[in-house]
């Protein structure tokens, strides 16, 4: 038998605009998880580590940088300062009760445009990059107005 | 009329701790925004960029690290090691049903800690800068302590 | 007398999986922090600053990087990476009502996997580091994956 607790904890997750958020949320974890293994991959094809111990275990000379890893660093740190920010501001939007129509324009919106944004810089594509960047951020910004409208 | 899930939510963000954990974190989400922006408009006024499609893009010539972008990148990357944190100890302190008093102390005294340590920070005062950045991470500890006492 | 609003959110923490997780955040906020301490300290003995108005301060000669303090701040890019992601994917898989035994497993298992790798990070132990890197990425994996099955 179920506790009233749990019946809550299912209420909330029930709450579609919470799911929507949810899934759209974690893909964009699998999407960094896969420019910091990338980052990782390049390091041990290339040969180019970021400490003196890993060019030790991996038998190697130390080398200086190699600039392909710099662009998929700058990538994840670009991720860092958008994506995580939005995972504030996508649950209090949800918490709030929006409506579906624009839940879905915004979350599924801001989703594609920062997997395009990865995709863009890694292979250095200019202006699409800058493009895709500037829609992630006008849909958190346009999400954050209207939360801190609600709840001011 | 409404669906018993919907009122939950509205429950939760009428939670009044919740409602201004939520204003002053997407405050300090602006401020992050303004900072990365600043950073934008510096790297277009002084024609220094991160990476060479950006600098082909401009049809600018490549130079070297700029001291001011620098110090801009320094106060974004200081926010994303402590604002980001803060959401998670913000979000479960509010959680635990605070009293609004020392839930006001805290909240608004970390937004503007915050906003004053990017202000020091980008004009160079110190040693007003490491106040600000002092003041901040005692009332998160605060904040953590008092949460983790209470979940424990 | 507690008001309906005040008793959703006492059962909210009450979550037994919810408790146990913000524990564990709450912890690696700690670990995070006490990372960026440890750089702050070190550049104070070394006499080693990000800053030019920092040397100013201090009275002392810009010197060059120290290796000890970029491996420190390498640490707690780490943790950017990591932790901070981590805070959505595990409150999202706690409020699913996961079985209590996979909960401890994934939580506390994160938890230790993280403080070993700034451990092994600091003192250049590899393949430690790898090792704590690589365990707590499945880990979080894992519990992506589930929340993700669950919401779809």
């Amino acid at each position: 038998m179920k506790q009233p607790g749990d019946t809550r904890m299912d209420t909330l997750l029930a709450n579609p605009a919470l799911q929507l958020f949810g899934i759209t949320y974690l893909i964009l974890v699998l999407k960094m998880v896969a420019v910091g293994s990338y980052t990782s991959i390049m390091r041990t094809r290339r040969g180019v580590y970021a400490t003196p111990e890993d060019y030790e275990l991996q038998g190697a000379t130390p080398k200086g940088g190699d600039e392909d890893i710099e662009r998929a660093r700058r990538a994840h740190r670009n991720d860092l300062e958008n994506i995580l920010p939005f995972f504030g501001v996508g649950l209090l939007y949800a918490l709030g009760n929006p409506s579906m129509f624009a839940a879905r324009i915004y979350f599924i919106g801001y989703m594609l445009a920062r997997i395009l944004h990865s995709v863009f810089y890694i292979r250095s594509m200019q202006p699409h990059r800058t493009i895709a960047f500037g829609v992630a951020l006008l849909l958190m910004l346009a999400m954050l107005v209207t939360t801190l409208v609600r709840l001011v």
